[in-house]
């Protein structure tokens, strides 16, 4: 029998990592968003309700992410019913927490189990990208890939994006901290030089290099060298009150790296699991040193991406 | 009984490999330079001869990069003898094919062998790195460190480089081609704009981090993919008469990429080994309907590093 109801969950991501800026990104399953599809009469893709942490987005399916993803969706496959999305938001906007991406993804996952031929996570990507372009103004599949795929992701080319799975050594995870203070993408964006001098390209080059060798060989000394952002986190720093006691704080507690997540104000640690206590406490006291409240997560770096919650 | 003379081999090395630029490069032991070291009385460093395909090298010590980097050696190891060095470059000056790494290397390898403790590869490095700045102008290991230790290398960080060995497709095969062209160092850095854009960066190091992850996994549609220069090729390629043509006929050819060694004019094609002498016969057509006559070689990439060929 069709299903008529689905619903699917998508996670947080932590885009750029540092080194890796537009091109990495690694979910971060201990947040997400929820999206239930449910077949409808009236022809096309339409928004019932947005709840959770963050309720004051687009309705309108052509401006809202999760819509836009289904209306690419069924662009392609030509469902004979209309799609009702309702999504519940588990990732606060503004966050850098890839919270565009997430509902693109959860939606277009939900969604496909209503279609006669569901699609291959890997034809969903498009769709969800097409989506996210919404919020972000470009087709970028960095949050998007490691919110439907799990794990960090490395994402070579624009078109047609080539994936690429990076594993990451077992014994890690990714604090995260998530100051109350919104800080649209677009101002994020705005901040940075367009262009970048040819040594410190090397520089951060350098570092990609080691980091995702170090990645692949499960090397913590390279990975701890390796994991600085010498390029971006330097202009983005001064949005993110506190920010650079934040770090020092990270660091002295053990982490291998410390850095923006997305375009902030997000600030993630990687370290080894057995100090993501003691690192998440810092930070958000460093936060709170200036007056800045703030939530903190823990979740594995190499963790599940998007999944389905229900079908009937 | 002290050994009084030793000789030493150091491959040549493909510095850049198209997307690393200044931080890969890898061993071509198809050719290469042999530096004999021997003890003697007078204390100091001596060169007592340059034979081979480059004859005309400065034979003052510290001008030499043998010289600078046996100097650097002794500077440390401090022996109670002087040591004289007899180069036989097999190398030629200015192709982009690492022979002042080469020489440099040899130089120390051999030079090791008369200490009373000789220091490991590793300790070896910097030595051999000082006396590569003699003829680079800059401390660069990416010549030095694939001549000295093999394969495929990523240098990350300057005064303490992090040396990491990549993993090569065994399968795979590196053509090299060199162009009867003399193109110095200092030309090829000249053209180079000294800053990049930051969607020209991003596209880099995508192609960048593809690259590592596809040697990493043996995964040679993402090494198609990846491999290609997007940032110093397109400004270095006119240095080269015949350069588009000549990629252009090694991809034809069924390379997987083809790009810059070094600084040039030499270039590079990898490629599977069944292929490879197909394509080294259309490169080297190419160039030669250019009226630039070229020798070229056909090399593992995952082969030896430096060795010692005699102690007596």
């Amino acid at each position: 029998m069709a299903i008529r109801i689905a619903s699917a969950f998508a996670p947080a991501t932590v885009g750029n990592v540092g080194v890796g800026f537009d091109i990495l990104g690694h979910a971060f399953p201990a947040l997400g968003d929820c999206v239930r599809a449910e077949r409808v009469l009236r022809p096309g893709v339409h928004i019932s309700s947005i709840t959770g942490v963050d309720c004051e987005l687009p309705t309108e399916a052509e401006r809202n992410t999760a819509g836009k993803a289904v209306l690419s969706l069924i662009g392609s496959a030509q469902p004979s019913f209309g799609i009702e999305l309702a999504i519940e938001k588990g990732i606060p906007i503004g966050s850098g927490l890839g919270g565009s991406a997430a509902s693109a993804v959860a939606a277009v996952v939900a969604a496909n189990q209503l279609l006669d031929s569901p699609l291959s996570p890997e034809e969903l990507l498009p769709h969800a990208i097409q989506g996210e372009a919404v919020a972000s103004g470009s087709r970028h599949a960095d949050n998007v890939a490691p919110a439907l795929f799990g794990g960090l992701i490395l994402t070579v080319g624009i078109d047609h994006p080539h994936i690429k799975r990076i594993p990451v050594p077992a014994s890690l995870r990714c604090v995260l901290v998530h100051p109350h203070l919104n800080l649209p993408t677009r101002d994020a964006r705005a901040v940075l030089t367009p262009t970048v001098s040819l040594s410190d390209m090397v520089w951060q080059t350098a570092n990609l290099a080691g980091f995702l060798s170090a990645c692949y060989s499960n090397d913590l000394t390279l990975l701890r060298e390796a994991l600085q952002d010498v390029l971006i986190e330097p202009q983005r720093a001064r949005l993110i009150p506190g920010f650079e006691r934040v770090k020092q704080a990270a660091m002295a507690g053990g982490a291998l790296g410390c850095s923006i997540s997305g375009a902030g104000p997000s600030v993630f640690a990687w370290c080894e699991w057995a100090s993501a206590d003691l690192i998440g406490t810092v930070m958000v006291k460093a936060f709170e040193e200036h007056d800045v409240p703030c939530d903190r997560w823990v979740a594995a770096i190499d963790g599940d991406g998007s999944r389905v919650l229900e079908c009937r």
